[in-house]
């Protein structure tokens, strides 16, 4: 890869090894698709790091389900099996946190993505994994269900070396002003436009 | 998944499924990273769905690698042992294509790249592979190491269920008017600017 070189150099008080090993908050937000793609592609290389891998998925529905999490479910086995790679776990709201004792039973959705947030809250506070996927998290901040000032203190104060990547739209402006890293995926052309429907394995 | 909804019907003589199912040319293209990790994030997708996955990366130097390459291949071995998900190539210019008798030597890129592109039209005439990721791909058309009309000639005609997803800045004209999808990263905000270098994990 093509090493990018800095356009300045701060006045911060970090050497530059320190600089460079800053734990990153990472904002993939935009109107197109790609956001969730290219943080699970992301999650790839912290893998093959030796990260622990989180994913945290706040989808409303068990059915919606990407192709990434059987490929990364394979590759926890591959970590557990031969110590390739980094441990991974993958979380899905819609299906019922595995932490709490509701799974499969109703429950409205902004207390389950409450929910989500302080267990997530609790895993930062421990260090728990090297790289968190908060897929779609935009989406219960940017309707009130979790407070944007809570999420962006527990982000800006997380110990250790723990990097974040939260995808979605509507990204909140406090999140993003936090964020080390936003991207933001623009539609130049999508097969939509002419009438196309979403297929397997390009879509999800 | 949210399944997207088309904004209208075309009047192109295909059935739904028939479009549906239209394989795709996608181009990653834009200032910003993630052209690549959105790619091989879409290819994880696509070994989910058990297709063969061609990945051709036209960097210069073998010392350009990047975090997914292990991953795939730990996927790929997956396949082989387990018949989960689909096989994976991997394949670099810059330690020499595999298939040439090159490697290693010295050879200049412009060759180099016009082999890589020999290989894989062959292999779509073939119908090789369920997706091709034309890693970087558009310096070399950029360049004019690669004719561009021929390359869209090439997609435009490739036989099968076929999709091809091609990376970098600069993307032809052509490519674009001839793709179904475009997607361009742009930078919102990038620690780069703040004077921070990449780090593992994160930029490879």
């Amino acid at each position: 890869m093509p090493q990018g070189q800095p356009t300045s150099v701060p006045n911060d008080g970090l050497t530059t090894r320190q600089r460079r090993n800053r734990p990153l908050l990472m904002v993939h937000t935009g109107e197109m698709k790609g956001k969730s793609t290219s943080a699970f592609g992301l999650a790839l290389r912290g893998w093959n790091q030796g990260w622990s891998i989180g994913v945290f998925q706040f989808v409303k529905s068990a059915k919606w389900k990407v192709g990434e999490e059987e490929a990364f479910k394979a590759l926890g086995r591959v970590h557990d099996e031969t110590g390739a790679g980094g441990p991974v776990e993958w979380h899905k709201m819609g299906e019922g946190w595995s932490w709490t004792r509701k799974q499969g039973t109703e429950q409205d959705h902004a207390t389950a993505a409450l929910e989500g947030w302080h267990e997530i809250s609790r895993r930062i506070a421990d260090g728990r994994h090297g790289l968190y996927v908060l897929d779609e998290f935009t989406y219960p901040m940017h309707w009130g269900w979790v407070d944007v000032d809570e999420v962006v203190a527990t982000l800006k104060d997380r110990p250790g070396h723990q990097h974040v990547v939260i995808t979605g739209r509507y990204a909140p402006p406090a999140l993003l002003e936090a964020a080390d890293l936003v991207v933001e995926m623009s539609k130049v052309k999508h097969p939509m436009d002419d009438g196309q429907k979403g297929q397997k394995g390009i879509e999800w």
